[in-house]
């Protein structure tokens, strides 16, 4: 019996219409385009309207894209997992609303929760689902609505993240390509740099947390862009040695969307020119879980099948790893 | 080269030590003794006091339990899964936070949310990461402080939870003993009779969710009562099929704890007597993640290699499924 690998066959997106700019930025907090653009590199970024709206309606059109997209009915999938650290609700699991919300009634969901590193955790675990032959189309959706948790009077923080959405399709091959290899790791001596105060078992929410401003984002940039330099770098390189990949053998580095001077160091360690980095943080800023299916969404045409993809990511946790990916089709 | 499977081969457990009785909270809200007994079967459970304490403050003991009975050091461990619907923060994970407190310091970790379901969910996807061969020592851990989104002035819902944690490892085999087959089910549809208001991103903390008092559990009792019957009982004979089990095959029904009704009812449709079914909802209540691990950990120096089990749960989501485990040790 072949070694089944689990191939991504499809990719679909849904970004929401409000456009959030620095300029509009620049009139809520002491901030400008220029620091942001220097500091940063987000030029603006997408913001979900509507009273009670909220990461699941993002991940419901992302997901109704990528199946009309790959032609697939909601009754032939098996799994779907989202990553999101902004869930409609605290429970249930923002998965089984997605589901819902485009008629998969049938499969199987859940949420997995790991900062920015989500879409690349929930990417590697779908693969074991299909790898081992339990199932054969997963979906992988990266939803996030963190407009919901940014404190638009922090100007360290609010400039950085938008909302926004994508998802991948996972499928068995026989073929030697798609998710080849994985590096993981977390790290949870980091959560003291980045995390949201209050709203868990340790300290649910009153009114004083309320008052607190204790809801929102919490980061000590410093630290954060320290850890994610070294470590996303780190993990790449490490990941390419491990498959004897050389600058030239790499056709992407599928990097999370947090700050261009974290995804060019990346890119230098590795040895990689700037033509072969995606970068949209200009346009969408940091969404989060839904970074790097965005990008694979955004730069799907110009993929080959066999183009060998290095996805690489670092987030709250602290979280971060590297996947390689093999991409399987060409431009249909 | 022979098929690797997932084996269960230690499991440990963290109950905090104060004790909430039906006669304690029959003076905080209108409720009984015999009213609590008579409809849920429920004693006695425990609660984590504490100012600022979580989730992990629980878990990391279950996993310092479980690294101690199976003379683990912290270093071997490849992964450590965490099912919670009460984590710490919203993020980062409480997964991480749990390795960390433990010393797990260079392994891969992440949340699954999946309301009661949730260790089940975690258990499946805990045993693709096994049998896949990447990873040789897997943790999983069921860790709620449900005490943080009880509403202590809502009888109905109240006397149902309690606080506990529990874990076990996962290491691989080519024996015929393990996680021999998984079926696993969500509908979104379920979210509306069993859900948390406020604190995602469909409805973020304020003043107005907190004096609402939309930070606890809302379930309506009666919906979640008849589907859990139904979808557990379906689930567990379904598995039962599959396998050409008849009632004396199985050694012992893994219930999630959450009425011992249901639990009656699940075992009657599988035709199995009450010897062969873990319950020990009367001490604990309803542990949400916790309550299959609590009850391996219970009934562990009975089980012996072999014994087929099958753990069955229903949960917020919806969400539910069946678990066939063939254990894999006698008593130490």
């Amino acid at each position: 019996m072949s070694k089944i690998n689990a191939v991504i066959t499809g990719v679909g997106a849904y970004l929401p219409d409000y456009i959030l700019t620095n300029d509009e930025l620049s009139t809520m907090v002491d901030t400008s385009d220029e620091w942001i653009m220097s500091r940063i590199g987000i030029k603006e970024r997408r913001i979900l309207k509507g009273e009670g709206k909220g990461s699941s309606d993002l991940g419901a059109k992302a997901v109704a894209d990528l199946l009309k997209k790959t032609n697939t009915s909601p009754e032939e999938v098996d799994l779907l997992i989202c990553a999101t650290v902004t869930p409609d609700m605290p429970f249930p699991a923002t998965a089984n609303i997605i589901s819902d919300k485009v008629g998969i009634n049938d499969a199987f969901s859940f949420d997995i929760n790991a900062g920015c590193s989500g879409f690349m955790f929930s990417l590697a675990t779908a693969a074991k689902y299909v790898e081992s032959g339990m199932y054969k189309k997963v979906i992988v959706v990266g939803a996030e609505k963190m407009s919901s948790i940014v404190d638009y009077t922090d100007r360290q923080t609010c400039p950085i993240f938008g909302d926004g959405s994508a998802a991948i399709m996972l499928e068995p091959t026989t073929e030697e390509v798609g998710v080849i290899d994985a590096i993981l790791h977390t790290q949870g001596f980091g959560r003291k740099h980045l995390h949201q105060k209050a709203g868990g078992s340790c300290k649910p929410a009153s009114h004083g947390t309320v008052d607190a401003r204790e809801h929102f984002i919490y980061q000590e940039g410093k630290h954060v862009f320290k850890h994610a330099v070294s470590n996303m770098a780190d993990v790449s390189v490490e990941m390419m040695k491990k498959h004897n990949l050389t600058a030239d053998d790499l056709a992407w580095l599928v990097p999370h969307q947090a700050n261009n001077r974290i995804i060019e160091a990346t890119a230098q360690r590795m040895g990689l020119v700037k033509d072969k980095v995606m970068i949209n943080i200009e346009k969408y800023g940091n969404t989060t879980s839904a970074t790097l299916p965005l990008c694979l969404w955004e730069w799907e045409d110009r993929l080959r099948k066999g183009d060998n993809l290095i996805l690489s990511a670092f987030g709250a946790g602290f979280t971060w790893g590297a996947i390689l990916v093999k991409w399987g089709y060409d431009p249909k």
